[in-house]
């Protein structure tokens, strides 16, 4: 039986975050879960499928920075209001170790938030028994686009043609 | 009617990078296509889906990532013999423009060869009908594990219970 | 006798990059010189001293970072007007081979120009000989000040007693 | 009067990170001291001189950054042994707030030990009368080079012809 992710996020705190994270198609994807939110963190859970294997079987770097990014990303947009959005402009990632485990976690959080760039740091652990290990470190650029609502984009993008 | 990516990758070369390849459970759950290769060069094609999207329904930067990231492993690995393996070491990207349009392509190349860190730059475009866009930059650290078949890990490795 | 490096950098173009270059007194201290200037595009070069090495007598990282991220920098200042100033967000640099030879050579150009970041590239060679050799590559977000005068800040900084 | 840096480095431990510290020239150019020494972290500092500065007045980013690698490289040799050698493969810096104040301390620690490759961070500080306030925030790849002499190349390696 496949159990939950333990999620901490109440439906009350951070509406615009939990919307924002569930219109992320590649979090759903991913079998990816927002687990914690505070102003200024975020975390984000995935579990172990062979979908999102790398060759050796590990997690794929993609995964381990794709949870990486979004945790980034929403640690910040949990310190802006609800009519504002965010877009990545860069990341580096260190992958310090390989990926190895049933859980992959990562916790981002903001180091500086300036008015238009927020610049954040996120780790990602995963879960070998009960011992969190760490895999990867990243460090990103965030920019905030006040008054730019998160949804306005996608609501007037064409989409493509299937 | 959802056509094939083009591939210009023959069954007949590199069957090393291209076993690795297919073994890469995410880049099939993404959909992605190794669709060209040479000596130190490689391309990844993705075409969209609303699985891949970020929030404003746009590629999601860790299907950027994850296919530049691909395509610098394999270009590093097709200058490599077939019982080596590699493992990335870290990469910065910056996502220079929203990755929109139907259809995402990574060009990695080898930049520097060295004995034990291959320096990897990838490009990411999308295909706005005829035209390609720059819509990301990327530039990896490569580690080369001579000697170390690309499959031994993943046999040895114990599959986490499901 | 100790030669000028070749400067193609007339006194009559991009006064505004100039002037900046000459206020870094990092650029005098280290030797480096303007050595040519157009839109988008800016190099810098500087001669071998036992004080710019590390300890393996190679110039030192932090000398080939600072000559990229001047040309990067001045390479979008070129694109801007007079009245408005760089910053530096991140950078990101691979050091791809020791930087050896009698003459270094950091070549930055705008990759992508954004109204607010501008993404640059730079290239640093050495020169053995006639030939030159990549040594490092980098890869930088430069924040867009429009408005604010280049010199502003320094004159209402308060000077650290000395 | 100028005073010291404050020297927490006895001569009596890591005389191999002392001894290689001293060969940097740039190190002595800056006026860089290497002030806190433990395995696996390394303190610099350097004071404000109008030398060491970039267009606004405040440290050049390549200060900042030469300090920054320098740390992140020492922390890394701290940990090993005298008959060897480091060198930085790559970094990432995040330039958070602009370098002001009279002097600047960077702090490297490894966060992440490999036979071959240290995985190190540095955060910078300026001090703003008795406050440390941080202004970067760097991510690097530092190579072990064992049973390679710290010396061994700069002996051989030919002087350029002033």
């Amino acid at each position: 039986m496949k159990t939950k992710i333990r999620s901490a996020v109440s439906a009350a705190t951070y509406p615009h975050v939990r919307d924002s994270f569930a219109r992320q198609g590649l979090m759903s994807h991913l079998g990816a879960e927002l687990s914690a939110l505070s102003s200024g963190e975020c975390e984000i859970r995935v579990r172990y499928r062979t979908e999102l294997t790398q060759q050796h079987g590990y997690f794929h770097a993609g995964v381990t920075a794709s949870i990486a990014d979004s945790a980034s990303g929403y640690a910040a947009y949990s310190t802006m209001p609800a009519d504002s959005s965010v877009l990545t402009v860069e990341y580096k990632i260190n992958l310090v170790a390989p990926a190895e485990g049933d859980l992959l976690i990562a916790r981002g959080r903001v180091l500086r938030s300036g008015r238009t760039l927020k610049i954040c740091t996120a780790d990602v652990f995963f879960v070998n028994g009960k011992q969190e290990i760490l895999c990867a470190t990243s460090l990103s650029t965030i920019m905030a686009l006040p008054g730019q609502s998160d949804t306005s984009r996608s609501r007037s993008r064409p989409r493509p043609a299937k």
